[in-house]
């Protein structure tokens, strides 16, 4: 059986939506960032990144959320969760989601996570500062330039989706309005709507 | 054929050896940062992030270096540059080159890319000095934890390699000592001496 790691809040939930889009038989344990407990000598023998998603499998663990989306689709194909026989649809869905990994996902962590890459408060209100507008470039972006529609890779849903929708989620706390990007507000609620993410959104509360 | 549009010292020459690596039959275009052609509207046509890489294919474009090198392997299966017959080794390639994607290459990037992230002189150099601490951290961890030797996966060259040996190229820059991480100290020397890397290295340069 899998068994999820993740924190309340976090890109961890992307991967959490997808097992419970893919129908896997998973557990998931949630970790207290206030308590540090990703940093604790149990969690780092399993993640030595200190970070969240990890997913244990009979194989090992994995980390790293594109990575563990693929792995999703590649392992429950009957889900369809990604076009696995067209490298490069493939790719495209690679694509998508090692941006929002590489940059969009960076952008936001310049809000509260300065101190990865700089010394002085002044630079982590600097950086924090910025976020509207990072994040707001790069939704925009993705409204005019990626986003198919009605999913991110159009008429079949796909492991961009949740990725994208728990991205979507930070955006009211970056001072982003979402109805400045009208596709990806108009995806976020059907999202909301879907019964996996509802029992993820509510698990994860809890 | 394929053409990738890449810039010197850049992280495309992941790309670019890895095409060499699968005796793909392609072009290379080189585009001057200094000029910055890759904010010209012809290159925002082809990639709008105003980035490289960018991969032209028969099929379009694609971008983001994991998602390419993983195209790659794919379609050139006889290279033999990734596990493509198991999800779990193929996650494993997939999240080592996620990692150096989402978090090498955005320390590194603070160096000279802090007005991505921040809008003081101040910040950026702040952010500049923390750079090698943040390198070396990371590199010390790839060493540890994640490096198999020979090469990044154990026996099996794959896709890894040439974007590990990219990143690797950096560290004299980011004053970081390749010599405190001797396996990576080690691959480096290895991969200077593939005929691929020899060819592509030399070309970016002339």
């Amino acid at each position: 059986m899998l068994k999820l790691y993740y924190a309340t809040g976090t890109c961890a939930l992307a991967t959490y939506m997808t097992l419970e889009e893919a129908g896997a038989d998973y557990s998931a344990e949630r970790l207290s960032f206030k308590d540090n407990q990703q940093n604790s000598p149990d969690y780092l023998a399993i993640n030595p990144k200190g970070r969240v998603p990890a997913l244990v499998t009979d194989r090992g663990v994995l980390t790293e959320t594109p990575a563990m989306l693929a792995y999703i689709a590649q392992t429950f194909p009957k889900a369809k969760l990604a076009p696995l026989d067209d490298p490069f649809d493939f790719a495209q869905v690679q694509s998508f989601n090692s941006y929002l990994c590489s940059t969009v996902h960076i952008n936001h962590a310049h809000k509260m996570r300065g101190a990865r890459w700089a010394t002085e408060e002044s630079s982590f209100a600097d950086m924090k500062a910025k976020v509207p507008q990072t994040m707001g470039a790069c939704f925009k972006l993705i409204e005019e330039k990626m986003f198919r529609g009605p999913w991110v890779m159009g008429d079949q849903f796909t492991i961009c989706d949740p990725y994208l929708y728990t991205l979507s989620t930070w955006l009211e706390g970056d001072s982003v309005d979402i109805n400045a990007t009208p596709k990806i507000a108009d995806h976020f609620k059907r999202m909301s709507d879907r019964p996996a993410v509802r029992k993820v959104m509510a698990a994860q509360k809890a």
